[in-house]
């Protein structure tokens, strides 16, 4: 297997040698990360800004080597989506570069004190925050994702384990390589961010199982990648599946806010987790027309029940299936509700448990459906497009999570650490 | 189905018959759970007081179905010590109420508002606890588990599906149905408290699988059991396997704290999780034959490394294995080490991530040892053995768990809460 682990290799591999691959490389990744964990603020900070330089410095070979990718992804006839999203020039990698500066400058979560306490035997209790360990970052085509990712994780004190897909196969080692050298500079133990070193699909399979060797896995990419990895992994999770996000248009709204609000959140990005999926109009809203009219003069596709399609030729009649349907387009399914209950019960009904909104002048309204909706994310009187961790302030995110322990909705490095209990005597014991 | 799931069974199933049980009553339990969710801190611990008087109210019930479970343990030939962990009398059935009623004091974490931030934008972030959901309880045979851990679930606004052993199969039930009686006359819907109506191992299975339907599985039992349920489970486990902890004597520890703290962490009780498993020495620490014999002279087995094994003619051989072991009884394996690093090494290599101890004198060697220790606890002149939720100060614990993600430690109310991000504007959008 030696030769496997040492290299990169395009060869298949069988499930006992995926699984020998993955349990070598996460005991390297494990050795690095006792080593970072007992690294400085600065000291980490530091290094990631010898990574960012590093990338920089080898941005000549990082385009040739995308060429490589885009070429063959042309052979293979992707779409021009697909290759736009594969595809670097000297602007994205600088950004590249950039995000992983801020990352650099972002404030270190390791060794923050959550709690303290005292009992009256004199023992004394603090929680401290502590980095989870071994990440795996099993994700698609972007080749921004290993940078963005592994330095998230480095930063939080995390050995990083990245498997990328097979079309970004020649981008992602030469970026790889690049944020190794300048991690190395920094005095970052090498097996701190591993490039999985085989496209073997069961090399997926195999961190996926990899319970106690890997503590976290963070999928990045497409549904039908998070459906496998939340269906086969017994490693946690952290992942969001669908956004299919809801806006509640309560009876009290402002019409204006109201029509703003809904435009935004469906049609600023159609493509992005927090794009609003379905519009419920409160029937004692008295500008119900109004909203569905907007969407439709903007050109939204607008898929009514029947109250709805009463208000405007032009909706199509929903079906079932499009109440639970994210259909990360111009597309809305707008229904009529008969008040803040039933609004509540069909976003339980049919909610990813993404991020969810309401828009009300009523603050009653707004509290009773803020501490009711049990989503990531509750929003009164702003656009679902605002679920994202920059926007939350975080700095950056490592992904949005509606699983419902360790951390919910954007996360960012707090989410990549955990915690451990320290306990100061002087000599107790118990009796 | 229906008829298995109406009424307690003792009927074998199939996988397919255990899903579909496992399903109906995990939709039913979630049903009720967003009615506690929406529950008052107040209504919550008036139910639990009123669970608590309906334990007394059924004593007779109980200690009848319980005479039950222990003649037909004394018919399968269990050991006493079986039959002892089973058995119930007025005194613990008192204890098994009191305890509900303790639990029902405990604030409640939900509502509780984490953080909060403003944006440039006006946009006003909170984190707020939100109870995590349906949580499953797999577990033995003592029967002041469900009162327990149902009571826990439910004080924080959770649903719980228990599933008991055999051997207890006639206590678990009329407790159940003292507990769900009391919890009804408070408000609290039916399905908030659901015994698992079928004693056949599938089913256990079934919960183990069901990710989505179950939130979180809590296994209270031995070792087996224990792992079992790690290794089978897809939902997110909150526990612990071993406790292979250990006590670090540095070199400038006091000989008298060193010697009090070692015997307690050992022999206090033996069968504990806390217990203390491997006393590291300090080759540096010149007591080191008085803490050694101090153990031999309490009757402990000491099995020890070379050079331990030169302090006193009663320590036996440590065989390789014996640093690995969890004992429970009493018997420790004593080594020697050449520093600070190298009990931090053997520490990472053997250590179940329990809980570990210093003693030392020195502050700077505690501080070290805090920090780089990377286990759930880590104390500093203190028994292991206060590793407890009540001696942490939770006022109860629902377990202690070694896993990374989540909760770490002993866990009580406030980690069976997650969390929801509310976030509140003023009609913003996205730009």
């Amino acid at each position: 297997m030696d030769t496997v682990i040492e290299k990169q290799t395009d060869a298949p591999l069988s499930a006992d040698d995926s699984a020998a691959v993955i349990e070598k490389l996460a005991r390297k990744a494990r050795a690095a990360q006792h080593v970072l964990a007992g690294m400085s603020d600065d000291a980490k900070a530091d290094a990631l800004r010898a990574a960012a330089a590093s990338l920089r410095d080898h941005a000549a070979e990082i385009l040739a080597a995308n060429a490589k990718d885009i070429d063959a992804a042309k052979e293979r006839g992707l779409s021009s989506a697909m290759i736009d999203r594969l595809k670097l020039d000297e602007d994205r990698l600088e950004g590249i570069a950039a995000a992983v500066e801020n990352v650099a400058d972002l404030p270190d979560p390791v060794g923050q004190v959550i709690d303290r306490s005292e009992r009256p035997n004199g023992l004394q209790f603090a929680r401290v925050r502590v980095p989870v360990g071994v990440i795996g970052i099993i994700y698609e085509s972007r080749p921004n994702v290993p940078a963005d990712a592994a330095t998230l994780c480095v930063r939080a004190g995390n050995a990083a384990l990245l498997r990328g897909g097979s079309e970004a196969v020649h981008s992602n080692r030469a970026i790889n390589k690049a944020l190794a050298e300048g991690l190395a500079k920094g005095g970052i133990p090498e097996g701190a961010v591993q490039l999985i070193p085989t496209q073997d699909r069961a090399a997926v399979g195999a961190m996926l199982k990899a319970a106690g060797l890997i503590d976290m896995i963070v999928p990045r990419g497409g549904k039908s990648l998070v459906a496998r990895v939340q269906d086969e992994a017994l490693v946690p999770v952290l992942a969001h599946l669908d956004g299919i996000n809801h806006t509640y248009v309560h009876a009290s709204a402002d019409p204006l806010m109201a029509e703003e609000i809904a435009l935004n959140a469906k049609l600023r990005r159609t493509g992005v987790c927090g794009a609003m999926e379905t519009l419920l109009i409160d029937k004692a809203y008295p500008k119900a027309e109004g909203v569905v009219k907007k969407l439709l003069d903007e050109g939204c596709e607008v898929r009514g029940d029947a109250a709805v399609q009463k208000l405007d030729e032009r909706v199509k009649p929903a079906s079932d299936e499009d109440w639970d349907t994210e259909y990360l387009e111009a597309i809305a399914s707008v229904a009529m509700v008969g008040g803040m209950d039933d609004a509540l019960d069909h976003i339980a009904a049919h909610s990813s448990g993404h991020t969810d909104a309401i828009v009300a002048a009523d603050t009653d309204a707004v509290e009773t459906f803020l501490n009711r909706v049990d989503s990531a994310i509750v929003m009164a009187n702003a656009s679902s497009q605002f679920a994202d961790g920059g926007e939350f302030g975080l700095g950056a995110e490592i992904g949005i999570a509606t699983g419902r322990l360790h951390a919910r909705g954007p996360v960012a490095l707090e989410g990549l650490t955990t915690y451990k209990w320290q306990v100061r005597g002087n000599g107790q014991t118990r009796p």
